[in-house]
């Protein structure tokens, strides 16, 4: 079902400052950044071979990841694997009788398309399918 | 410094339960399954691409997986960051003031060798640093 790992996602509240670690110290190419309104983010992709880290500052309280800090702070948000067709994953994961938190994808950042697991059927991991844009 | 996400690790308490989640329904196929005695953990990696998700079971509640469970359930422990030498990465992580948690190389699973990075220097995520064995 899932190819490889394409991105973690890291909820962050300073982006300035999540960049001047990730990029400037740990030396990570910052590769693209888009507000995505569709998850009420502004988001930051870091390259790492063909994956990288997508940092996510939450661009309101009220917003997935704007919870998320004010519950948990900044960290690791969830984990993206990479898949070929996301209509085919999303049915495999039905069939496999996960707990969607997406029932049809969803716009992600560069033109992906997106759908979520719930962490509860993922052992406690908040989990994405990621099909990258053709 | 980094080259590529080599796996996250992804904290249990019940291996045939995570197992049952990630090689059956997921259909990620088990590579490897090894009893790591320096970190206190039996551990099972699961293929994806070229990178991995690695569950980690504590081999008693007094390791740092047993007390991480304890305070926050089982779930996304630690991202694995692969690079092709660990002195110099530790050494570049040092320069750029990063706070470590090994200051040395350990041995890891499968003759890797792995540090760690202190979360509070890596934006609240556990951090691990990985050269394969040769």
């Amino acid at each position: 079902m899932f190819g490889r790992i394409d991105h973690i996602g890291v909820a962050v509240e300073d982006l300035d400052a999540a960049l001047e670690l990730y990029r400037d110290r740990l030396d990570m190419r910052e590769q693209h950044r888009e507000t995505v309104e569709e998850f009420g983010v502004e988001a930051v992709l870091l390259e790492l071979g063909d994956g990288h880290v997508e940092l996510l500052r939450p661009l309101s309280d009220d917003t997935g990841v704007g919870r998320f800090i004010e519950r948990h702070g900044p960290g690791f948000h969830h984990v993206a694997y990479g898949i070929d067709d996301i209509d085919d994953a999303l049915e495999a994961a039905r069939t496999a009788g996960l707990r969607l938190l997406d029932e049809e994808p969803r716009r992600g950042i560069r033109g992906s398309r997106v759908a979520f697991l719930h962490p509860k059927s993922t052992g406690g991991v908040l989990t994405e399918l990621v099909e990258a844009a053709h």
